[in-house]
């Protein structure tokens, strides 16, 4: 993924140039440090590459970006929270480091920054890319909320786990290819066919995720295999093997899932090999990955990037990482 | 203060009217049961008065209105989760109600409810609303930092007290009366003026609120006499009195708020007297309350309006709750 590489550099860049206020210091050390902590920085350079491919220059695009990114690494803040997450990224979190307080409110002023973005914009610009970005920040929300019900919630539907990973993941990576072609200006259809890009490369992205999870390699994924399991997470692979499970099966799965006893992952992930959720996985991540570029045949512009954003999502589906 | 009633009930009908999405459930309950539990709605009425005052309908105020009361909801409900409130209002929190996630979470949502309002305006209009929003917003949480560092700080000054009340209280006061003006297209002095306004009353407001906290009636004021004093708040009244005492009183001022002993409310209130810090919080009451009827004077309309809102000020200083 090298030609995405000076994209991010960008992001980087601007990202280290942002200024805050010194005091109070110990509300804008948080948000220096949750943005210095790193992360792929994949949604930003989205909205550069979306904006050049529909004709803006990249620097008009830069604010939108970073507030994507802002609003990004502001969710992870309070998501850290709610989960009690001592690392992300490998670094201690925000609430970690400084305690849940500081963390709820240094996590909400780096929502409100992230929407200081959108002052560089004005006119209708500024109208499109503030609705969307208030769009998709409830959404986001919404799928947080879905996640953390379905820890409790008992009967969970592979379709209700689409909508969740949907809101929680997908929509805030089409709305940050949206954003950039909203700033080129580009047409309706288009902005649609980017939009459904994203989303559906999203859905693609985050099942490709879970199943490296369960059937990854330690040394590449970088997170301990078999995570998902011990927490108990109902994803795709769960949802569809409960579904297809019977018998001896069945019972396991419940005792893993839903008794006192600590799931054994091997134990588990033999039983997502024999109820083939495993392949079904693999089937719908392709079926998304297709939807994806798909959506690109509807895009009527030609540019580079077109090629470029198709080959960056069969990379990153691809990916064993 | 009867005249404010008719703007208060547009409020109150307005908010009962929003939408909200039937799923997540316990997403949207809070938000509804937070903004459904009331409240004395003055900083909406203040948009509507204002608005009025330079010439707009309230019907053009209505969206920015809302949007400043779902925002102070939505502090109050961070707020509680990070003093651990039981109660608001007399009624169980959000976080005591609800848990601290879906308080976290429905305080992030009603954050960006509260910016949705803002889509029904464009142009130039938006962008004047949007950046005084985003200012604000951000102040009223470096307030609130400012607020919960206090606890812990040993040597706070008079001045950081009056500057952490600005921030956490006035402000988004005096933003309220600036969005009606900003609504009603008013010139970029009499918006400043009806900002300084409600500035320098929000200071005068939260000082007699301390005041009352401590010298009220309990009858009038609705809450327990002396809270303050109890949870070791270090008002106006205490940094002036630990300021002015000496010898045996500031002994026991020091083992009042920087021991394990429980204070004794009657005995600090006594020192606040002897010390003359209430005399000395009144004379900073009227001080405040001056300047900000003396902005009035800066506004170049002639409009009902500007003597209810200055009638506003006198009673909302004066009042005893």
């Amino acid at each position: 993924m090298d030609f995405i590489k000076p994209y991010i550099q960008i992001i980087e860049e601007r990202l280290s140039q942002l200024n805050f206020p010194d005091e109070p210091e110990n509300l804008y050390s948080p948000i220096k440090y949750s943005l210095s902590v790193g992360g792929k920085r994949i949604r930003p350079a989205l909205t550069l590459i979306s904006a050049e491919l529909f004709g803006s220059t990249i620097e008009q695009a830069v604010p939108a970006a970073l507030g994507v990114e802002i609003f990004h690494n502001f969710t992870l803040i309070h998501d850290d929270i709610m989960d009690e997450a001592p690392l992300r990224r490998k670094q201690p979190t925000v609430s970690a480091k400084w305690g849940r307080d500081i963390a709820i409110l240094s996590g909400d002023v780096m929502m409100i920054m992230a929407y200081q973005q959108f002052q560089h914009y004005s006119g209708d610009k500024l109208s499109l890319l503030f609705s969307l970005f208030n769009k998709t920040a409830v959404e986001v929300c919404e799928g947080q909320q879905m996640d953390m019900n379905f820890e409790t919630q008992r009967n969970v539907t592979v379709d209700e786990y689409i909508k969740m990973i949907t809101l929680k993941t997908s929509v805030l990576l089409a709305a940050s290819l949206q954003m950039g072609a909203i700033v080129a200006n580009a047409s309706a259809q288009n902005q649609e066919a980017i939009y459904a890009f994203g989303k559906n490369l999203g859905i693609a992205f985050q099942l490709q995720d879970d199943l490296l999870d369960t059937f990854g390699s330690e040394d590449d994924f970088g997170k301990k295999i078999g995570g998902d399991i011990l927490a108990r997470k109902k994803t795709f692979l769960f949802l569809k093997a409960f579904e297809n499970a019977t018998g001896e099966e069945k019972k396991l799965l419940e005792e893993a899932y839903f008794s006192y006893k600590k799931p054994n992952p091997d134990l588990v992930k033999q039983i997502f090999k024999s109820t083939a959720a495993d392949k079904l996985c693999r089937e719908e991540i392709e079926f998304y990955l297709k939807k994806s570029l798909d959506s690109m045949n509807n895009i009527n512009v030609s540019h580079p990037n077109i090629e470029l954003l198709k080959n960056l999502s069969e990379q990153l589906i691809h990916r064993t990482v």
